[in-house]
Parts: C-alpha cells; structure tokens; sequence
C-alpha cells in the first residue's frame, strides 16, 4: 500500500499497530549485530583446510633455493603475485602482496604520498595548503576515515547505477590541482552493490587531471564475489589507464578477508611497475617483509582463478540466501509503499536500503534500542553526514537466518514508524 | 706478533706470502654470505613445531567467544599481549602485537609522529623546519635508512661498554630542541653486542630534554637471545621512564624474527597506555587488524617467558659454536698484533671488528672479490659513514661452520694483507 494515499487517520491506526509490535519486539530483548560486513561462521569453515597447508613436514623451499621461513622479499612470494596477477588481470610485476589488511595497504599509500609523494608529484602532498580527494556516496565508511585522519578535504560526488557521476567528476578534476585522489569501489560497491559500467571505467583513465599526480583509489573488495551465475562484468581499469596514456594513474587494492579469513588472509596491491618500484623502494625501509608463510598457504588452498571462482561459489551458496531473504521482506514489506527503496546486487556484502528524508537517523536508533545494531547512520557518507538522511547499509552475512529474519522484522517496524511518524508530522 | 714492530722487509714478506694465500681463495671461488644477521637453516628447524600449532581441527574461539579468523581487534590478541607483556616486563596494556616486522612498527611510529604529532607535540614533526635523532654508533643500518627516509637529521654520538655517550646525549638533548629521538639497542647491540648499565638506562629515563615530545626508540630486538648461561641483565627502561616521572618516554620495540621464523613471526610494541591508546586509535583507522591467528600459533608454541627461555638455549647451542670459531680465528691470527680488536658479545647476532684506522672498505672490497660478502663497510654508521673507516660487522649465525671458517680465513688473509700495505704506505 501506497503510504502518500493513506488519510491520517488511516495512518494513525496503522502507526498504533506498529508501535504495538515494536514494544513486543523490545520485550524480546534481541541482541543482533549486523553492521558490518562479516563473513558468518559456515563461510569461515570454507576455508578451514588452508591451515593444513603448511606443517612442519611442508616444502618451504623457494624456487630460488631460498627458505620463506627466513629473510628475504619485502613484496610477496613469486606464487602468490602470479595468483592475484591472474585473479586482477595484471602481470605479477604489476603486483605486491602484503599482509593481512588491504586496508592498510590503502593508508600507507596515502602515508607515504603525504611525506614522500608519488610519481608525479611536485611536492610530499603534506606540504601543499590543501589536498582533496573526491568521495562518490554513498560510499566506504573506512575510506573515509582514512580521509579524516590525514586531513583530506573530502569532495562527495554521487554514484549513478553505472558508478560515479562522471560528468561531476571530470569537471572537479580539471579544475581543481589540489584534487589528488578518488575512491572507487568499482565491483559490487559498499554499501549501493552497483559496478562502473566500461565508460565510466573508461572516463576515470582517460579524464584530464589538473594535478600532476591524481590517483584513482581502486578498492576492488569484491572482485570475485559474485551472488549469482551471471556476475557483473567490469572492465580492467589498470588496462584501460595504459591505453589512455595514463599508466600511473591507479592504484589497485584488494584480500582475501572474504575469500578466506578476514583475520587471518592476505592482501594485495597492484599498478604500473614504475609505480609499484617507487613503492618497493620505501617498502625496504619500512619492513623487513610480510609473512611469506601465509601467503603460501593462500597459494596451496586457493591454487588459481578456477578454484578461487568455484570456492566463491560456496560462499555465494551460503549468503545468497541471506540477501534473497532480506530483498523479499523488503519488497512484502515496503512494495509500492513508496516509504523505501533498495538495491538489488548481484555480488559483495552489502544491501542498501533507503527511507524517506529524515528517517535513517532515527530507524537506526528506534532499531539499536530494540537489540538490533545497524551500522550507523550517516556512515555511508564523508563526515558521517548523510545530507539527506535516508541511507542505512545493511549487512546480511553474519547473522543466521534465524537471526537476520528477526533483525530485519525489527527494521521493516522502524522503517514504517519513523515512515508515518514523519508523513504525519508534515502533514500537520 | 705485533705488526707495528715488524720491520719493512719482515713485513714485505709477510704480505706476499699473504698475496698469495689471497690469490689461492679467489681461485676457490667462493660464495659465502655474512652480510646479515640470518638464522640458519638448524635454527629455523626449531619452531617447525609451530607451523603445527593451528589446523583446520583446533580451537580458534577467544576467550570472549569470537573467531579468530574473523573481524576484531586491532592490537593484538590477549594471549599474545600477555605473553610478550611478560617477556617484555610490562602489563598486558602496555603492549600492542603487529604483524611480521618490528621494524614495520618502528617505521609506521615514527611515520605517525611526522603527520600527526605525539603525545607531548606542538605539531606534527613534518611541519618543523628541521627533526634530529640522536645515533648511538656503530648501530643498526635499517634505524638510520629510518631516518634518511623521513629526511631526519642524525647526529652520531659514540658507543661505550656501558651504551651511548651519556654525556654527550644529556647536553645534545637539553640544548636543541629540533633532537626529538634517539635509536637504542639496549641489550646485545647490533654489532657491538653492549648491553646498557643501569646508570645509562637510568640516565636515559631521567635526563630533561628540550623537546616535549622526545622519544627513546629502544628496540629491544635480542631481549631473549642469550650466549652464556650467564645473560647480560638490562633495567626495565619502561620502570624507569615511570619513575622518572617520564612515562611517555619509551617506545619499545620487539620480534620474534630470531625466535621462530623472521619470514613468518610476530613483532610488538610496548609503551606507556596514554602512548599506546594514541597509536591504536590511529591503528583503527590503519588497517582491520593484523594477523591473529599467527599470533595464535606463536602462543601456543612459545607457552610462557620459561618456555621462550628453553627454546632460545636450542638456538644457543646452535649458534655459540659460530661465535666461537670467529673469536678462536680472531685470537689466533690478530691476538697481540695490534691491527685489529674486536667483540665478545654475550648474546645477539653479531660480532664487531676494528680494524686500522682506513681499511675496513678495503676489507671488505676485497673479501668480496674473493668471494665472501660482508655487510658493506660503513654500513654501521649514518649514511653509511664511518668517519674512522674501520668498522666491519660479522654475522656468524647463518654460514655453516664449515663456511663460516672459510670465509673467516679469507677474512683474515684480508685485514691483515690491507693492514700491511697500509702500515707501509704511511712508513714510505
């Protein structure tokens, strides 16, 4: 039912009802946390046989004749940069493999270009009044964060079903030198599940940049994390930069969080070999190297983008039916309702789901004091500032269907109350 | 026999029985490596057992009930906190647990405190015309690349049985405020094999100094790692620092690189709350977190500081012997002829040689043509000056014996070749 052709007193009577059902929900005194992205305990056994990889009978033998058990290499085993070369598309001297977060591959890049610069820089950009960087939204609350903590002004620009805004973008870039950087979640994105359709990839490599050393932040989180048969295509940005003229311009991130453990995996960065030399280099002084022995477990298990692809598939056969029970309830609940709408992705971690103005803010409330933990709003944007306050990023995986059903029942209640409370108070 | 009493013609032909001997090595084309401080093959073989710890079958709940191979904590797991608190000397709060390298943690804490200051900052260190540390030297090359990487000026102070020129530190300190650090290898000093007295430990806790953010970076790499069953004691520097009235003092750093596996240990960090609530909250915003579950495998192996203790006699046994053979050679062949001293460490991976004032580039040259590869001469001193030329820093631990004593005799045949030509040049 359409709540926009409801008389007030209608709604009214509706409001008395759902407010029953919260109170009742209250009393269940539920404890569910869904706000984050987190592998459910079925999807962490996938991957369980990784630990018998290496023993102590193994072969720990390089090629070389080297032993990974000892010193030596600052940027990854020979096996494990030929796996993710092949899984990103890019050859193993486009890529450096490092320990267990890409995230913090992600921060010290921005790290060193602040103290350091990149290539093309004219300056370390900490040297410069003012950096920016632009922030399609909604988007990756840690991104942002990353953002806040080096003091980098952030641009929001919005994100269309086939990426950024392309046209903002370009214009922002063009302008504007002291811009040095976008986010790009370019598969399956956090928290909207959309992927860059060919011409915005395109657009992003071949754009003009006003500053010398503009970088495309490419958070690839999601590459092979399809939920169905016919996975998103996307097209290789690290290509299409070389085909531009603009080699240099991305930087490339990516783990194995929701491949194997997100505490205990591996991550990875590629682009140009010029680039990624610049990197090794203060890489040498930074670490004597990352822990080889789980990269080589990562080799043993996942072996190449075949097994990799079926592996995902038992993931996908475990959480699929999670968001397929969340996209239902939403279109039971709220179809043609016209209080919320919601994506639909065919692969990552995430479901967004948007209320009318005003109402994430206070969903998410009504829902945390009824034992549901939702990530909080706003989060989804720079600042923690939803401009329009509708967003909330729900993240099925963790909980078990049991649980998730529950904790969407709980929000579907929110969602409605905050709907006609709001209906009702413009209304009057 | 003393070179310095040796006639012209006795010492013409010493050196050309001594050409000769060296033309004989080259012939043998060695290729022998003492460069760095590598457990050998025997050594890693040790804490194979580890790699055992974890499987696919174990346990990988926490105490609290989460997964280890999940999402969750950012400074380590409690097990290891509290083993390495105990190892280390102080509580559990006092200790953050990073990934393979401590020198990743030495690198990121000085990277933090360039770009977002410390406790006691005016402003972070980048904004300041000019940031000094204080090198106690010969020291670690790897501390000074540190410093040439963030552009840090370093001042070399001089290295005493008791630890740095403490007169010279307490006036450098109190003078200029831009001196906001100083590295310190307080136990088995590398190459020195020093240990700090309780006086310079006291002094270094206790001296006033005109930065209100100066830092002692105490890198504690060979705290465990005993020669003798007679082990150098060191002063808890944090105590110290406490008593002092100057807890923020202290940043310590330590591995297990020379425990279990340099290519797959654990480093940590120690320090005062206030210094480590700064840094992790920062570290929440770096990275999801490090390795747990390798965290977890060197707990289950390591056990307890007794444990720790047992293992590292295993790797004493093994590598005393190295040691042994280099000071018998040394003894042998420059005992009383006054053109070269040298080190007796009781514990760590090195051995200092001091040849005549201006041939240690030459030895090393020339020991490097004949095969055997030394750490380059200067390498112990910032920018890899050694302002007398004279200091040569042996790594006995990796070479097996039979190695260890060909390259030992090439060494020999060297010094004493160089020293002969040098003794000449200047009688001429």
């Amino acid at each position: 039912m359409d709540y926009f052709q409801m008389s007030e007193q209608e709604l009214r009577v509706h409001e008395a009802s759902l407010a029953e059902q919260y109170e009742a929900y209250k009393q269940q005194k539920l404890k569910l946390d869904m706000s984050r992205g987190k592998p459910c305990p079925e999807q962490l056994g996938l991957s369980k046989e990784m630990l018998d990889t290496v023993t102590s009978g193994s072969q720990l033998q390089a090629r070389d004749g080297s032993d990974y058990l000892n010193y030596g290499g600052i940027d990854g085993i020979p096996e494990a940069k030929e796996l993710f070369a092949d899984i990103l598309g890019v050859s193993p001297k486009e890529v450096i493999i490092g320990g267990n977060a890409s995230l913090n591959m992600m921060h010290d890049t921005i790290s060193r270009a602040m103290l350091h610069g990149l290539r093309g820089s004219k300056e370390p950009w900490a040297k410069l009044p003012k950096v920016k960087f632009i922030c399609p939204s909604p988007g990756y609350d840690r991104h942002f964060a990353i953002c806040e903590l080096f003091n980098i002004e952030m641009i929001v620009v919005g994100l269309t079903p086939d990426g950024p805004d392309m046209d903002a973008v370009e214009k922002l870039v063009l302008e504007d030198e002291s811009i040095k950087g976008i986010w790009c979640m370019p598969k399956y994105s956090n928290p909207e599940g959309i992927t860059y359709s060919d011409a915005t990839v395109e657009r992003l490599a071949r754009m003009t940049t006003k500053a010398t050393d503009f970088r495309l932040f490419w958070d690839d989180a999601y590459n092979v994390h399809h939920l169905t048969a016919t996975p998103d295509p996307l097209k290789n940005i690290l290509s299409a930069c070389k085909e531009a003229g603009n080699p240099d311009r991305v930087f490339i991130f990516s783990s194995t969080s929701k491949i194997t453990f997100p505490g205990a995996g591996v991550a990875v960065m590629a682009a140009s070999e010029d680039n990624l030399n610049a990197i090794r280099k203060q890489l040498s002084v930074q670490t004597i190297g990352p822990d080889k022995i789980n990269q080589l477990r990562h080799v043993r298990f996942l072996k190449n983008p075949e097994q990799v692809q079926l592996h995902m598939e038992k993931h996908a056969a475990i959480i699929k039916p999670k968001f397929d029970l969340v996209l239902d309830k939403f279109e039971h609940e709220f179809g043609g309702s016209r209080i919320a709408s919601w994506s639909k992705p065919n692969g990552g971690y995430f479901i967004s789901l948007n209320t009318l103005d005003g109402c994430a803010r206070k969903v998410v409330q009504m829902a945390s004091e009824a034992g549901v933990t939702l990530t909080g709003a706003g989060a989804t944007f720079p600042y923690g500032q939803d401009p329009r306050d509708c967003n909330i990023r729900i993240a099925p995986t963790y909980p078990s269907l049991a649980e998730l059903e529950a904790a969407i029942d709980v929000l579907c209640v929110c969602v409605k109350l905050t709907s006609i409370r709001t209906i009702l108070s413009k209304s009057a």
